[in-house]
């Protein structure tokens, strides 16, 4: 019998064991109540973990553990235990409903920004009826900070149609129809012909408040910035003086480092700052337990797991 | 020497001319003042005309004409003149640049209505942080209402998005990815599957007022609307009790039946209903004068023109 421990406070455990029983029958699917301390079976029992932000220096206490899978694409929540056990695979989640809808959230939010659909908008509460000047989309030049899963569909997505792409990685990658920069060389240059800023980075130590004051001046003026990484990327301050100062036009903002985002904060009602709760993507459980069944398979089998984490890198 | 005739009152004559000038440098260009009741030079002179709006009963003056030009996507704003010169070819504006934009903002469009911000957007303005139901992209029906040039190119860069497409038009379309319904009978069925509709017909007897309360009745309750063909496609009054009823949920309307949108529209502040100043494509001087000069250069090969209009379909 092979037992998944799962849990989260923001996932609904009966629509993940459903679609796990239809790619594994024979999984024993244990649910960590929320609000518990600690699971509640037996934790010699335990051979896979499905969570997002587990409780700190619990997933340490299950000796038998063989992987723990993330809920989500970032695996941060999960690093933040110091406890974390040494020899246990981390792996993400990679899947084709979740990239999907990251690509579809990050196209419409780039397309709205380079179509000035905010100013659209605000001609249309004026009842002002004015075309603005209209960039041809192979004029535009998007660029997507972090070229993983995600990053890579969006960019090759926002390429076929027609828009000039660039994308910045630690290694440089190859993404038909996309410029790839890499390395810190490589950042001043993606960051000076960037229009559009698109943030799908990993949450490391190196790329904390990426989107920082130093980032946007040297974008052109003008930009726009969208943050679908994590919130800790954005210094949000300095985005706040970015557009105040005109240096950053726009902004799309999904995630925040604090969540839900507090009521005080000037995000809310700022006429060039598009907020969504943290919906960009969400991991769809159909599709997602597919991925990890058969992640389970490989691990049983006595092959390594797909998308492990690389724990030097950090992602 | 060849000498085209320029007669429009919205597009740039001098953009135009360098453009053109670029491709056909022996090209001699005439424009037509704003205003001016007839050409100023002599009518037997003129090989070509590139026009938008032209008035009525000017063209059949010209003596030895071989092709009217639309500097747009539509030809209606020839078609209604009643002395149109019966041989002579009219021919469509198709370029990769009005094609990239229409999809572009279609792309744009679909996904607003699909991950419903105009919901997260009130959300935002009561500072309220709340997931609504997502539904993955595969479970999303789109319809485009026309498969010429646009509404193809449309539909096939929103099946690449993974989204469920289907397309109506009047004889069966073989697009990869796209569900092909044609005529009466096949219409009926397109609509009943389509929460997205997109209309990108060309305006004809047949296709005037279409989007009013019969097709509304048909489509699934809370669909979304986007109108992107003519203005005279929509019945307003109709859209506005579908949108009263809940039958239809929101709607983008970038081309009305009286442009500018008058001050008194209902539309304006409509918080269901955006609102755009005939702005979803633009012709592209630069790659539009390219398709021109190659026509020309057709023609004077005695070739037919392509994109020419058959006159007994009306497009």
């Amino acid at each position: 019998m092979t037992k998944l421990l799962f849990k989260s406070d923001l996932d609904r455990a009966d629509l993940w064991a459903s679609a796990l029983l239809k790619h594994k029958p024979d999984l024993e699917i244990e649910v960590w109540p929320s609000g518990a301390p600690a699971p509640e079976g037996d934790p010699a029992s335990i051979d896979y973990a499905l969570v997002w932000k587990p409780p700190l220096g619990v997933l340490k206490s299950l000796p038998n553990l063989k992987a723990i899978f993330s809920l989500g694409a970032g695996i941060d929540h999960i690093f933040r235990d110091p406890e974390l056990p040494e020899g246990v695979p981390v792996v993400r989640m990679v899947e084709r409903g979740l990239t999907a809808g990251m690509t579809e959230y990050v196209v419409m939010q780039v397309l709205y920004h380079h179509r000035r659909m905010l100013d659209y908008r605000a001609q249309q509460r004026n009842r002002v009826w004015n075309e603005l000047p209209f960039v041809a989309s192979w004029d535009r030049r998007v660029g997507i900070l972090g070229l993983g899963q995600l990053g890579s569909d969006a960019a090759a997505k926002l390429a076929g149609l027609g828009l000039d792409v660039a994308g910045w990685s630690r290694s440089p990658k190859d993404i038909p129809g996309v410029t790839s920069y890499s390395g810190a060389a490589g950042l001043e240059e993606f960051l000076a012909r960037t229009e559009i800023l698109v943030c799908l980075l990993p949450l490391t130590e190196e790329t904390r408040g990426i989107l920082g004051a130093e980032t946007f001046a040297k974008l052109p003026k003008g930009a726009s910035v969208i943050n679908v990484g994590r919130g800790e990327h954005l210094v949000e301050a300095d985005l706040l003086a970015a557009l105040e100062s005109g240096q950053v036009d726009s902004a799309t903002l999904d995630v925040f480092a604090e969540e839900p985002l507090p009521e005080s904060s000037p995000f809310w009602d700022h006429e060039r700052v598009i907020v969504t709760p943290h919906v960009a993507s969400i991991t769809v459980p159909d599709t997602a337990a597919e991925a990890v069944a058969a992640n389970i398979a490989r691990i049983e089998r006595g092959e390594a797991p797909a998308n492990a984490v690389d724990r030097a890198k950090g992602y």
